[in-house]
């Protein structure tokens, strides 16, 4: 099991060059401490998130020599296939071959709106890009004729470091997504607040797809997390925080098995603690990475420390530091 | 006058994660040695070019503190307008206010069939995105509807540093290129090659349309150039390089004033030492470049030390250094 963080501010995070230099220092932190990679995610209109999350990972890579770099998810649809799989190859020459892709096939209209990209085609235009990115990266030309796309012979140079290209990881919570992600990703990333059942269930309708496919299935979820030595401290640095991204994703419509809740304001900290954080002592970390993985299928893990709203940068690089000394040499 | 530098390597420079980590050393160096800027350019599918120039900005300006960082020239209608003016304000915020794009319209097909976007339509559509640019700059939201681009009550988060936007200077050389920069632009950007008297000539239409438009003009001129202490040693080093590149661009269609010259093989280095490159010792670059302030109207430069077949790293940085200590202090 190997543990990377995933960077999730936004303006509302506060003035964006100070909250984008403490990501650059997160990211070295992510590096010398042991994790295995330090990505970026997207919306394209909102407080809570930045957009750009390629090209911060080209910042990203420089100032980092080991995690693996780029994003956990990119909404795949907004992006002209061939500039995002030349953008792709190029982070991947840069870091070495450090790049890694996670796409989605993105959910909130806003998204699109503001690009200027049509919403309702989106699957569609998600396949297709997923395809023209794989087939950039692995051919010396390439032909596409798809039903959005129109390509004749064209060709990414560089390409990327390794003869696959850079992993394309893809995010899913609907039957369709999960079955795409199995037919054409090299792996499926769970979103950031699914419970471990949830995990488990959408997990075997990936996997059957993956093997029906000829690949071999990975997972990676999304984490909120949080180790500590005091309960009551990491309470008040993290919970407020947690909970209001929580509320945020809950509105966006990207937590999608809570039968009963109907407004993000009945959500409460202590569900999410229960079976979809990973919160506690580094022993208990230990425990829940492990439990996600035997009982869950999770191969590999993106954890969050910092949310929109904070914690403080100070607080953040304790606990990456707690986690990096007493919870990834255990794993 | 400010002297900055411009990034011109490709697949043809060597292996492309040695050359990148070059580039970005280079980049390190322009920012110790007083160059005010480090900018990359672009061509999508040519051995002599790298693409992604803007994402590679955002490497650029993760390793350096002072310099401007951004393009010199990004092919304008390459992009989605929105996300080129998201991607461009998430430089800005990055690097502390210091983005500067210099856009194009583009002139060879290639660029355009390897990203499917239409070429014939380009001289518009490059008009739409400069004007999208813009308006996302400078407003809280806006709404644009033009014969390519439709886009209702969107907006960028964050914007740039500066309320009046990241400064958009726009390359050309024909008569409706310099009369749309003129008009759309802060400022034009030469070729690398026109000679003196074409710069002074372009630079009048130019500035005509800037004033006819209520702006200040300004020009940048991009230029080879290579300061020595001895001539034949730096002929040695430079000599063949700069030619291959110069044909290179004359193949590509991009030196537009070489009468009677039918093939780039007639090219001769002594032609374009003369009236084209900054190339002497350090008092003649010093003398070269004040001629071109004062007899062809140029304001500041962008000036590439490496080109796509060289030369070595060792002396692109000598040949820096020695124009940053004795080049920069007396201009």
């Amino acid at each position: 099991m190997s543990v990377g963080v995933l960077f999730t501010q936004g303006t509302v995070s506060g003035d964006p060059h100070i909250v984008l230099s403490e990501m650059l220092e997160q990211a070295e932190a992510a590096d010398r401490l042991g994790f295995c990679a330090a990505l970026t995610t997207e919306h394209t209109r909102s407080p809570e998130y930045f957009g750009s999350a390629l090209p911060l990972a080209f910042a990203i890579a420089a100032r980092t020599e080991r995690v693996r770099v780029g994003t956990a998810i990119a909404i795949g649809p907004l992006y002209n296939p061939v500039r995002l799989a030349q953008d792709a190859a190029m982070l991947d020459q840069l870091s070495g071959g450090r790049a890694w892709l996670g796409l989605g096939a993105g959910y909130t209209p806003e998204d699109f709106a503001c690009v200027g990209v049509g919403f309702d085609d989106r699957a569609q235009r998600f396949d297709e890009v997923v395809r023209i990115v794989r087939a950039a990266h692995t051919r010396e030309t390439f032909t596409f004729h798809g039903d959005l796309h129109t390509l004749d012979d064209v060709a990414v140079q560089p390409r990327p470091v390794a003869p696959e290209g850079v992993p394309l990881h893809l995010g899913a919570w609907t039957p369709g997504g999960l079955r795409r992600a199995g037919r054409l990703g090299d792996g499926w990333i769970t979103n950031a607040l699914m419970a471990l059942p949830t995990i488990a269930a959408a997990g075997e309708t990936y996997r059957a797809a993956a093997r029906a496919a000829g690949r071999t299935p990975h997972v990676t979820a999304i984490r909120f997390c949080w180790p500590y030595t005091s309960r009551d401290e990491a309470l008040s640095h993290f919970g407020d925080t947690a909970l209001a991204m929580a509320r945020t994703l809950f509105d966006y419509g990207a937590i999608v098995d809570l039968p009963g809740v109907t407004s993000s304001d009945e959500i409460t900290l202590d569900a999410f603690v229960a079976d979809r954080f990973v919160f506690g002592t580094p022993d208990e970390c230990v425990e829940t990475l492990r439990r996600f993985r035997d009982d869950a299928g999770v191969d590999d893990f993106l954890t969050i420390f910092r949310y929109p709203t904070g914690p403080d940068q100070a607080s953040v690089l304790e606990a990456m530091d707690l986690f990096g000394r007493e919870v990834l040499p255990a794993l």
